[in-house]
Protein backbone atom coordinates (compact mmCIF):
# COMPACT_ATOMS: atom_id res chain seq x y z
CA UNK A 1 0.00 0.00 0.00
CA UNK A 2 1.79 3.58 -0.81
CA UNK A 3 2.02 5.41 2.56
CA UNK A 4 0.34 8.79 2.77
CA UNK A 5 2.70 11.71 1.66
CA UNK A 6 1.81 14.56 3.66
CA UNK A 7 2.60 17.45 0.78
CA UNK A 8 -0.62 15.97 -0.78
CA UNK A 9 -2.42 16.56 1.98
CA UNK A 10 -1.01 20.06 3.81
CA UNK A 11 -2.12 23.43 2.48
CA UNK A 12 -1.11 26.21 1.45
CA UNK A 13 3.15 24.71 1.87
CA UNK A 14 2.03 21.66 0.47
CA UNK A 15 1.10 23.35 -3.29
CA UNK A 16 3.47 26.44 -3.41
CA UNK A 17 6.48 25.87 -1.33
CA UNK A 18 10.10 26.18 -2.76
CA UNK A 19 10.78 23.14 -0.53
CA UNK A 20 8.07 21.05 -0.25
CA UNK A 21 5.41 22.18 -2.68
CA UNK A 22 4.13 19.34 -4.97
CA UNK A 23 3.41 22.55 -7.88
CA UNK A 24 6.41 24.30 -7.41
CA UNK A 25 8.14 23.32 -10.66
CA UNK A 26 11.67 24.94 -9.27
CA UNK A 27 11.54 23.85 -6.11
CA UNK A 28 12.96 20.54 -4.23
CA UNK A 29 9.46 18.82 -4.31
CA UNK A 30 10.30 16.94 -1.45
CA UNK A 31 7.49 14.10 -0.19
CA UNK A 32 7.21 12.91 3.63
CA UNK A 33 5.37 10.23 5.00
CA UNK A 34 5.12 8.10 8.14
CA UNK A 35 7.40 5.14 9.63
CA UNK A 36 5.81 4.42 12.46
CA UNK A 37 6.64 7.44 14.89
CA UNK A 38 9.47 8.40 12.40
CA UNK A 39 8.38 11.05 9.51
CA UNK A 40 10.69 10.21 6.63
CA UNK A 41 11.75 11.45 3.14
CA UNK A 42 13.90 10.46 0.54
CA UNK A 43 15.57 12.80 -1.91
CA UNK A 44 18.02 13.23 -4.76
CA UNK A 45 19.29 16.18 -5.37
CA UNK A 46 20.10 17.57 -8.85
CA UNK A 47 23.58 18.29 -10.25
CA UNK A 48 23.17 22.53 -9.55
CA UNK A 49 22.01 21.50 -5.82
CA UNK A 50 25.54 21.78 -5.07
CA UNK A 51 28.22 24.01 -2.64
CA UNK A 52 31.46 22.85 -3.48
CA UNK A 53 31.79 20.58 -6.06
CA UNK A 54 30.23 16.85 -4.87
CA UNK A 55 29.00 18.18 -1.96
CA UNK A 56 25.06 19.44 -1.12
CA UNK A 57 24.95 22.93 -0.18
CA UNK A 58 24.68 23.03 3.30
CA UNK A 59 21.54 25.79 2.74
CA UNK A 60 19.71 23.19 0.91
CA UNK A 61 19.98 20.80 3.64
CA UNK A 62 18.85 23.82 6.36
CA UNK A 63 15.68 23.76 3.32
CA UNK A 64 15.16 19.89 3.61
CA UNK A 65 15.40 19.66 7.33
CA UNK A 66 13.08 22.93 7.58
CA UNK A 67 10.05 21.30 5.32
CA UNK A 68 10.33 18.01 5.90
CA UNK A 69 10.36 19.34 10.16
CA UNK A 70 7.51 21.52 9.73
CA UNK A 71 5.65 18.90 7.55
CA UNK A 72 6.33 15.97 10.08
CA UNK A 73 5.65 18.42 13.18
CA UNK A 74 1.83 19.32 11.06
CA UNK A 75 1.12 15.47 10.51
CA UNK A 76 1.80 14.95 13.98
CA UNK A 77 -1.11 17.73 15.11
CA UNK A 78 -3.68 16.29 13.26
CA UNK A 79 -2.33 12.59 14.32
CA UNK A 80 -2.55 14.16 18.34
CA UNK A 81 -5.91 15.23 17.49
CA UNK A 82 -7.14 11.99 15.65
CA UNK A 83 -8.12 13.85 12.44
CA UNK A 84 -7.18 12.71 9.04
CA UNK A 85 -4.12 14.66 7.55
CA UNK A 86 -5.88 17.94 6.24
CA UNK A 87 -9.20 17.76 7.72
CA UNK A 88 -10.83 21.09 8.19
CA UNK A 89 -10.27 23.19 10.07
CA UNK A 90 -6.55 23.32 8.83
CA UNK A 91 -3.43 23.01 10.93
CA UNK A 92 -1.28 25.02 9.75
CA UNK A 93 2.53 25.59 11.34
CA UNK A 94 5.34 28.06 10.60
CA UNK A 95 8.66 27.50 11.95
CA UNK A 96 10.33 29.85 14.79
CA UNK A 97 13.48 28.80 14.68
CA UNK A 98 15.69 25.87 12.99
CA UNK A 99 19.34 25.00 14.26
CA UNK A 100 21.39 22.72 12.11
CA UNK A 101 24.61 20.57 12.93
CA UNK A 102 27.07 19.62 9.49
CA UNK A 103 28.74 16.90 10.95
CA UNK A 104 30.57 16.10 7.26
CA UNK A 105 29.93 16.64 3.87
CA UNK A 106 26.95 15.34 2.27
CA UNK A 107 27.75 13.83 -1.13
CA UNK A 108 25.41 15.53 -3.89
CA UNK A 109 24.90 12.72 -5.72
CA UNK A 110 22.29 10.74 -3.47
CA UNK A 111 20.09 9.26 -2.92
CA UNK A 112 19.29 11.05 0.82
CA UNK A 113 17.11 10.06 3.60
CA UNK A 114 15.87 12.78 6.16
CA UNK A 115 14.17 10.86 9.36
CA UNK A 116 12.16 13.19 11.75
CA UNK A 117 10.98 12.22 15.11
CA UNK A 118 8.49 14.99 17.59
CA UNK A 119 10.31 15.70 20.72
CA UNK A 120 7.67 17.66 21.75
CA UNK A 121 4.09 18.74 21.78
CA UNK A 122 3.03 21.61 23.55
CA UNK A 123 -0.37 23.97 23.21
CA UNK A 124 0.68 25.65 19.97
CA UNK A 125 4.18 24.21 19.43
CA UNK A 126 5.96 21.32 18.49
CA UNK A 127 9.65 20.83 18.41
CA UNK A 128 11.18 17.83 15.76
CA UNK A 129 14.22 16.93 15.65
CA UNK A 130 15.64 15.38 11.93
CA UNK A 131 19.14 13.48 10.76
CA UNK A 132 19.70 13.75 7.22
CA UNK A 133 21.31 10.45 6.18
CA UNK A 134 23.70 9.70 3.25
CA UNK A 135 24.22 5.97 2.52
CA UNK A 136 23.18 5.67 5.82
CA UNK A 137 25.93 7.63 7.45
CA UNK A 138 24.11 11.01 9.40
CA UNK A 139 25.64 14.10 8.01
CA UNK A 140 23.52 16.49 9.41
CA UNK A 141 20.91 16.94 12.13
CA UNK A 142 18.78 19.50 12.94
CA UNK A 143 15.96 20.83 15.14
CA UNK A 144 13.10 22.43 14.04
CA UNK A 145 10.56 24.93 16.64
CA UNK A 146 7.13 25.47 14.77
CA UNK A 147 4.35 27.30 16.04
CA UNK A 148 0.71 27.12 15.08
CA UNK A 149 -0.59 30.37 13.26
CA UNK A 150 -4.24 30.74 11.80
CA UNK A 151 -4.85 29.27 8.45
CA UNK A 152 -5.57 31.83 5.87
CA UNK B 1 33.60 52.99 -7.19
CA UNK B 2 32.19 49.49 -7.60
CA UNK B 3 32.81 47.65 -4.03
CA UNK B 4 34.81 44.47 -4.49
CA UNK B 5 32.33 41.32 -4.43
CA UNK B 6 33.09 38.47 -2.15
CA UNK B 7 31.79 35.69 -4.72
CA UNK B 8 34.03 37.18 -7.51
CA UNK B 9 37.07 35.69 -5.79
CA UNK B 10 36.48 33.60 -3.37
CA UNK B 11 36.31 29.28 -4.78
CA UNK B 12 35.14 27.17 -4.81
CA UNK B 13 31.96 27.97 -3.48
CA UNK B 14 32.00 31.93 -5.77
CA UNK B 15 31.46 29.65 -8.78
CA UNK B 16 29.61 26.57 -8.22
CA UNK B 17 27.65 27.19 -5.10
CA UNK B 18 23.37 26.98 -5.12
CA UNK B 19 23.50 29.83 -2.71
CA UNK B 20 26.77 32.02 -4.09
CA UNK B 21 27.80 30.03 -6.84
CA UNK B 22 28.06 33.02 -9.68
CA UNK B 23 28.41 30.29 -12.56
CA UNK B 24 24.98 28.54 -11.29
CA UNK B 25 21.91 29.04 -13.01
CA UNK B 26 19.50 27.52 -11.01
CA UNK B 27 21.10 28.91 -7.98
CA UNK B 28 20.52 32.05 -5.70
CA UNK B 29 23.81 33.99 -7.36
CA UNK B 30 23.93 36.36 -3.77
CA UNK B 31 26.45 39.05 -4.64
CA UNK B 32 28.00 40.33 -1.18
CA UNK B 33 30.38 42.80 -0.22
CA UNK B 34 32.09 45.03 2.75
CA UNK B 35 30.20 48.21 3.87
CA UNK B 36 32.76 49.21 7.02
CA UNK B 37 32.89 46.42 9.48
CA UNK B 38 29.53 44.48 7.61
CA UNK B 39 29.24 42.30 5.19
CA UNK B 40 26.46 43.15 3.35
CA UNK B 41 23.93 41.72 0.25
CA UNK B 42 21.15 42.91 -1.63
CA UNK B 43 18.82 40.30 -3.38
CA UNK B 44 15.46 40.20 -4.62
CA UNK B 45 13.74 36.42 -4.73
CA UNK B 46 12.24 35.14 -8.01
CA UNK B 47 8.58 33.88 -8.29
CA UNK B 48 9.18 30.80 -6.99
CA UNK B 49 10.62 31.27 -3.75
CA UNK B 50 8.14 31.36 -1.85
CA UNK B 51 6.82 29.10 1.37
CA UNK B 52 3.08 30.36 1.42
CA UNK B 53 2.35 32.49 -1.12
CA UNK B 54 3.60 35.69 -1.00
CA UNK B 55 6.22 34.96 1.92
CA UNK B 56 9.50 33.89 0.95
CA UNK B 57 10.82 30.22 1.93
CA UNK B 58 12.35 29.56 5.15
CA UNK B 59 14.79 27.17 4.02
CA UNK B 60 15.98 30.13 1.78
CA UNK B 61 16.08 32.02 3.92
CA UNK B 62 18.82 29.95 5.47
CA UNK B 63 20.21 29.61 2.67
CA UNK B 64 20.96 33.27 2.25
CA UNK B 65 22.42 33.52 5.80
CA UNK B 66 24.28 30.46 5.22
CA UNK B 67 26.12 31.44 2.61
CA UNK B 68 26.61 35.14 3.22
CA UNK B 69 27.76 34.60 6.63
CA UNK B 70 30.05 31.91 5.16
CA UNK B 71 31.32 34.72 2.34
CA UNK B 72 31.33 37.52 4.93
CA UNK B 73 33.60 34.85 7.42
CA UNK B 74 35.90 33.98 4.64
CA UNK B 75 36.49 37.74 3.63
CA UNK B 76 36.89 38.42 7.52
CA UNK B 77 39.99 35.88 7.33
CA UNK B 78 41.68 37.30 4.41
CA UNK B 79 41.01 40.52 5.92
CA UNK B 80 42.56 39.63 9.36
CA UNK B 81 45.99 37.82 7.47
CA UNK B 82 46.16 41.77 5.62
CA UNK B 83 45.84 40.00 2.53
CA UNK B 84 43.44 40.44 -1.02
CA UNK B 85 40.60 38.37 -0.94
CA UNK B 86 41.23 35.05 -3.16
CA UNK B 87 44.88 35.49 -2.75
CA UNK B 88 46.93 32.37 -2.45
CA UNK B 89 46.80 29.90 -0.25
CA UNK B 90 42.99 30.20 -0.74
CA UNK B 91 41.20 30.18 2.58
CA UNK B 92 38.35 27.87 2.33
CA UNK B 93 35.84 27.36 5.43
CA UNK B 94 32.93 25.05 5.51
CA UNK B 95 29.62 25.75 7.52
CA UNK B 96 29.69 23.85 11.09
CA UNK B 97 26.59 25.08 12.10
CA UNK B 98 23.82 27.08 11.85
CA UNK B 99 20.90 28.66 13.20
CA UNK B 100 17.78 30.96 12.09
CA UNK B 101 15.20 32.65 14.33
CA UNK B 102 12.52 33.64 12.09
CA UNK B 103 10.72 36.99 13.82
CA UNK B 104 8.02 37.30 11.28
CA UNK B 105 7.11 36.49 7.92
CA UNK B 106 9.48 38.15 5.21
CA UNK B 107 7.86 39.53 2.29
CA UNK B 108 8.73 37.16 -0.88
CA UNK B 109 8.65 40.41 -3.42
CA UNK B 110 12.02 41.68 -2.01
CA UNK B 111 14.17 43.77 -2.17
CA UNK B 112 15.74 42.52 1.12
CA UNK B 113 18.80 42.86 2.73
CA UNK B 114 21.40 40.83 5.14
CA UNK B 115 23.63 42.64 7.13
CA UNK B 116 26.30 40.37 8.70
CA UNK B 117 28.80 41.23 11.49
CA UNK B 118 31.76 38.64 12.64
CA UNK B 119 31.47 37.71 16.39
CA UNK B 120 34.85 36.14 17.36
CA UNK B 121 37.84 35.02 14.94
CA UNK B 122 39.50 32.53 16.77
CA UNK B 123 42.01 29.99 15.17
CA UNK B 124 40.62 27.99 12.72
CA UNK B 125 36.73 28.99 13.54
CA UNK B 126 34.44 32.30 12.67
CA UNK B 127 31.41 32.98 14.03
CA UNK B 128 29.42 35.55 12.29
CA UNK B 129 25.90 36.59 13.30
CA UNK B 130 23.45 38.01 10.52
CA UNK B 131 19.71 40.02 10.24
CA UNK B 132 18.02 39.66 7.28
CA UNK B 133 15.59 43.10 6.58
CA UNK B 134 12.84 43.78 4.28
CA UNK B 135 11.80 47.16 4.41
CA UNK B 136 14.28 47.87 6.57
CA UNK B 137 12.72 45.81 9.57
CA UNK B 138 14.46 42.60 10.42
CA UNK B 139 12.42 39.94 9.65
CA UNK B 140 15.16 36.96 10.55
CA UNK B 141 18.35 37.09 12.52
CA UNK B 142 20.65 34.27 12.22
CA UNK B 143 24.58 32.82 13.09
CA UNK B 144 26.55 30.87 11.28
CA UNK B 145 29.66 28.67 12.93
CA UNK B 146 32.64 28.14 9.85
CA UNK B 147 35.70 26.13 10.35
CA UNK B 148 38.41 26.35 8.34
CA UNK B 149 39.50 23.47 5.96
CA UNK B 150 42.20 22.47 3.43
CA UNK B 151 41.77 23.84 -0.03
CA UNK B 152 41.21 21.10 -2.56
Amino acid sequence: MEPVVFQDHLRPFGQTCFGCGQDNAHGLRIRSHWEGEEGVCRWTPQPWHVGMPGVLNGGLIATLIDCHTACTATAAAYRAEGRPLGSEPALVYVTASLHVDYLKPTPSEGPLELRARVQELRGRKITVRCALLAGGQETARGEGVFVRVEAR
